[in-house]
This record gives C-alpha cells, sequence and structure tokens, in this order.
C-alpha cells in the first residue's frame, strides 16, 4: 500500500488493464517488473513482438481509457486498482487479482468482512425466503452480504442484507443492470450497499464474463453460502472457486425429493460446511481467516547481465515453452518441471506469448495456448 | 454356535431371562459361567445372597415360562436364545446381546443382511414418501428393512419393505400391536415378514422398554437411516446406539425451515452419511462388515483355589465395589482401574450385587446403584 495514486498513473493502469492480450496474470506481472503502468505500456509492443507478434501490439489509448473514466464519473462511480488502499486485501491476495474495479454506491463497504450467498435463479420460495432472512441475520452480526443481482437467491439475498449493506458484482459493467426486474433493487443497492465490476461502464455482460464475475464474488467474501443449486449450475462453481481460493464453502441441505437440493447436498457430502443458519457461519469464520496471501514472483530476469546473450536465451527458452503449450490448460509450474527452468524465466516467456495472443494466462496457474 | 437346544434348556434359558434382576449383562455372565441355563437358576439365590439380599430370590417358575411358551406358540412364534444357530450374529455381537427373541413370521428374515429405517411418528407426506421409496430399493438390492412399527416413517418403511421383507421390532410382546391403526400393517408383516421382541408374550409396552428396543432396531441392522427426526427424539437415540455398535448412521438431509430435518442435519454435522437414496447406503456397505464382536470375558473366580479364602477376599472385593456405586451410572472399567483389582473379580462381584437389586448392570459396559 503506498500513497495515493496520481490521476494520470489510474489512467494508466486503466489503459493497460483494458488492452488487447492484457489479462489479469499479465498485467500483475507486468506491474511487478516495471512498477508503474505507463512504463510497462511504453514495454509492451516490444515485449509482444520478442513474443512472436507481427502486427503492432496497440495499447489502449488515452482517449478510450478518459471515455470510461468519464462515463463511470456521470454514474458516480469510483476506480479502484490492486495496490491501492481501497482495494479489498482478501480480493488482492488472489492469484491473479482482478486489475482494476469500479465501485458504485459506498466503495467503503467492499472493505468490510463479508459473506457470500449464492444460489439458483429459479428458486422455490422457501429457499428465497431462507437467503433472506440469512442475510439479514448476517448483516446483524457484522457481515456485508455479496451476491450477483441474479434472478432467486441472489436477489433476495441483496433484500435481507440490503440494510446493514450488501454487494453486488456484475458481469457487466457497473451501469448493466440485469435481470430487467432488479431495477428497482439495484436503484436501493447504488443507494445503501455497493454495486462492484471488472469490466468496463457500458459493457453488456456475455458469458464469458461470469466466471471473472464469480471469482470476484468470492474472492471478496470470507465465505460463501450456497442456498439452492442444481447440479452443474454456476453457484457451484462459484462454491468450487471459493475452495480453490481458500473461502469456507457452506451449504444449506434440502430433501432428496428436490432437485435444487442436489447441489448443496452434494457440497456437504465433499466437505462443505452444513448450514442451517447463521451459527453455522459464525461459528466457522471465528476460526483462523480463510484467505492466504499468494507469494509473488519475480517474473523477470536480472537487468545487469548481458542483454544480448539473455535475449538469445529468452529466445531459445520462448520457443520451448510455447511447443509445451496445447489449447487444453496445464498448470504454469507443469511448464517449468517439464522444461527443468528456472521459473521466472519461463514465466517472462509466458507473458510475452501472452501479449503475442499465443497463449493464454488463466487463473489458478494454468496456462492455454492462444493461437 | 453349538447343536439344537433341548426343550428344557430353551425354557431354562427363558426363565433364567425373564428372573428379577436378572438383566442380559448378569444373564450373559451367568451363561457364561455356568455353561448351562438349568445350573445358573439352581446357582442364584446363594450368588444374590451373596451380593447382600436378605429375601430369597425366586427365579422365574417353570409353569410361568410354560405359560408364556403355550401363548407364544399360540401365535406361531418361536422363541430364540443367543447362541443358537437362528439367532442374528450381529445382535449376539452386542454388549450384553438380548438373552431371548421371539419371532412372528418368517425367522429367517433375521438371519439377512439388514438395513434399518427410522423416524418421525409425525413425519411430513414427503418423509413418509421417501421413507416406502427408499425401503422398496433397500429391498431390491437385497436388504431386509428393519423398523419399529410405529406411526410416520417406520411404518412407510415397513410398507416399503414389505415385499421383499421387512422386520418390525415391538418394545411391548410380539403381539402387542401399538398404534391400533396399524393393525392391518402388523398382520401383513406377520404374514411376509416377521415381528420381532425381546419381551414376554402378552406385555404391553410401558416407556422403560423402548431404548431395549431401539438397541434391537440398530442390533439387527448393518446400518440406521434417519429420515425425519426433531431434536432430542427416539431416532436420534437409535441412531446414537447404532454409533456405538459400529453400525453406519445414514441421514436424510432437509431444508432448515422444516424442524423434521434439525435430527438428520445434525447428525450429518456430527458426521453421520448424508444420504439421499439407496445409492448412498450401498456405497458405504459395500466398505468393511460395520459390526464387532466384543471379546468375553470369565466373569468368575477359578473353582480350584480355596473356598473359605476365597469367599472372604470376594466379600472384602464386593463391599469395596458397591461402595463406588451411584445412581449416576459409570463405566464398570473406571471401577476396575479405581480399585486396582483384577476386571474377572469385580465383575462377578457386580453380578452377584446385580442379583442383589443392589446394583444395576447397564448395557455400553455401564453400572449404577440399584437401591
Amino acid at each position: 500500500m503506498s500513497g495515493p495514486l496520481s490521476a494520470s498513473e489510474r489512467r494508466d493502469r486503466l489503459r493497460l488493464a483494458r488492452t488487447e492480450n492484457v489479462g489479469p496474470v499479465t498485467y500483475g506481472a507486468l506491474m511487478d517488473r516495471y512498477g508503474a503502468a505507463g512504463k510497462a505500456l511504453a514495454a509492451l509492443p516490444h515485449l509482444a513482438a520478442r513474443g512472436g507478434r507481427t502486427a503492432a501490439l496497440k495499447p489502449t489509448s488515452i482517449a478510450e481509457a478518459d471515455r470510461e473514466l468519464e462515463a463511470g464519473e456521470r454514474l458516480g462511480a469510483v476506480l479502484i486498482t490492486v495496490g491501492e488502499a481501497g482495494f479489498p486485501r482478501p480480493l488482492a491476495a488472489l492469484d491473479p487479482p482482478p486489475p482494476v474495479l469500479w465501485l458504485r454506491g459506498d466503495a467503503n463497504l467492499i472493505l468490510k468482512p463479508a459473506v457470500a450467498i449464492v444460489g439458483a435463479r429459479i428458486a422455490s420460495a422457501a429457499g428465497q425466503r431462507f437467503a433472506r432472512a440469512l442475510a439479514t441475520d448476517l448483516g446483524q452480526a457484522g457481515y456485508v452480504v455479496v451476491s450477483g443481482m441474479a434472478r432467486g437467491v441472489d436477489g433476495a439475498a441483496h433484500e435481507g442484507g440490503l440494510a446493514r449493506g450488501t454487494i453486488a458484482v456484475l458481469a457487466g459493467g457497473v451501469d448493466d443492470v440485469y435481470p430487467p426486474e432488479h431495477k428497482g433493487l439495484y436503484g436501493r443497492i447504488v443507494a445503501q450497499g455497493c454495486v462492484v465490476s471488472e469490466n468496463a461502464v457500458g459493457r453488456r455482460a456475455t458469458a464469458k464474463d461470469f466466471p471473472r464475475r464469480n471469482r470476484i464474488i468470492s474472492g471478496l467474501a470470507l465465505g460463501v453460502v450456497v442456498v439452492e443449486a442444481e447440479q452443474r449450475s454456476g453457484s457451484l462453481i462459484t462454491a468450487r472457486l471459493a475452495a480453490e481460493q481458500g473461502r469456507e464453502v457452506f451449504a444449506v441441505p434440502g430433501s432428496p425429493l428436490d432437485p435444487r437440493a442436489k447441489g448443496p447436498n452434494d457440497l456437504i457430502r465433499q466437505g462443505a460446511i452444513l448450514c442451517e443458519g447463521i451459527e453455522d457461519i459464525v461459528r466457522a469464520l471465528q476460526g483462523p481467516a480463510g484467505f492466504v496471501a499468494e507469494p509473488q514472483l519475480d517474473l523477470f530476469e536480472d537487468p545487469e547481465r548481458d542483454q544480448a546473450a539473455l535475449d538469445a536465451a529468452a529466445d531459445r527458452l520462448r520457443g520451448r515453452v510455447y511447443a509445451r503449450l496445447s489449447p487444453t490448460p496445464i498448470p504454469r509450474d507443469e511448464i517449468v518441471r517439464s522444461l527443468n527452468e528456472p521459473a521466472p524465466g519461463v514465466l517472462a516467456a509466458l507473458v510475452e506469448l501472452s501479449l503475442a495472443g499465443r497463449c493464454e494466462l488463466l487463473p489458478g496457474g494454468l496456462v492455454a495456448r492462444g493461437d
């Protein structure tokens, strides 16, 4: 946590985050190396060319970034970037963290201890009643309630949590109200709670935005409660992400005769904490903190050494790294092990390949071929 | 397992089992020592007097035993005693096993692999439907369904299990039909299944008979499934007994909004296997067998040693044992440890005290003062 960010550095961070082929892993690696987004932006074309890109990589322009910043300002939203004091530590500890977040409403809420409630869109009346009551109890116990503003359980959780603070994490831009019948709820959350999005202001959510959104829901929370969920549903993906992030997973049991109980019951069988109410959550969260910061690696080589020799070595290594990639994601560690090369060099090669669009750096330490 | 039992030895076993102050622990200890019920009956008055009884202990008479045997015969019921070939091994392995059992219906059923289903008397329609369907599935998977013929879940389990074999364990005599509306069900179980009771023919159940009945339900089964149960209900006691007996405990989850789900949900939290259907049961029971035979101790002293000296020593020890007892049950092992005396001598003293009505030998290795 350093001092306040200058307006131009914040804009440069937004530019870097919005640049083609710069995902959150690459963003983090570049910021680690260059320390400031402006320097990273300047290095981008060179790095992308080293990675094998033929057409020049054009960073997002100042004008484009200004357009997004002005659109956010008109909404009264604020932009925070990873590393700033206002950025939630549990979220910053993710591997990788989201580079930037738009917040509309009470930006302080995202710094408070939070619990996520997720569940079926087509939820039972009983499930929605339970979610609403649990959210109210969580609020009274001092927890902010995080959810995804979807129909069903999500909406009920926000309603129940509204009085003590609730956070809606959207897959589209911070102004992308969906479903339409939640327009009123959205307005109340902006007024009393906080709406959060990693995405650009004005963007409509597409299918690929939901997994990143779900990572933020679980990432903001100490634990995730699954109220109702059919098998293979988005709520179960959020639960899996939560477990991977070291968050507690809670599941509300239900009758085997109700297909919406299948998801939570399966989670309990797999070790989730059976949740009948606030007591189960408070008991579990009073234990040790649920998240662990990933150690940060210095992904790049030492600049003091002979540059030409290093470049040639890096080129050879990059080729060997690329040869290991396939469209099926594999752990980056596996490449390090199979090549028997130091991790920083391998990861620098992957960052360059990713900027060239030749690979994709995925959450959870995975990488896939991108061309 | 020895050869077939003579009619007079069977009658003597019934007499011993029905004699005042002879509970199942004492019965087992006496049979271990004397090998035949007739010899044990002959020794009873002397042992009781040693234990401190002033009025003579009168064993149940031949005439009384004959009356019970004839009443059972009129019902077409058969009496089996622990140690006979027809006595279920899982039940014989209990500490202590029930000394005698009346069986009305198909006596072979109690030798087959069985699963118990228990639950709330005031069960939901969904709970009863689930119990019935699960019982049918268990029957098709080759398991006999054991329950207690109570209203609600028990009745539904018997109905579902009837076609492939079901066992009703009654707290009263084998002819004590309760509740009255289960008269028709009772008749069908006698015709197609088996009714079991440890109690005397013609006896009405009283409150104190239910814990012993519940031990037989779980003792006959490889596992016990709890379908619906409020907190502090009889079904949870059966589940606890099942766990103590090394049986698998299964619990069917339910919504926290349903008070009848509280019991099963708590059991899951405590480690019971979450059960959504037959698969969960088959998967668990295909593991190692669920019950373990307790090693049998020889509770009495070596008859070769000098009798007068032994008697005096036994009297002193009996007094020290008695001094340790209180109305609150304590483990018999604890007395052995605290007196630092060999276990067989301490347990012989307890048997004599129990025959005198001065202590009560309880299941699970416990003993309480009885006067």
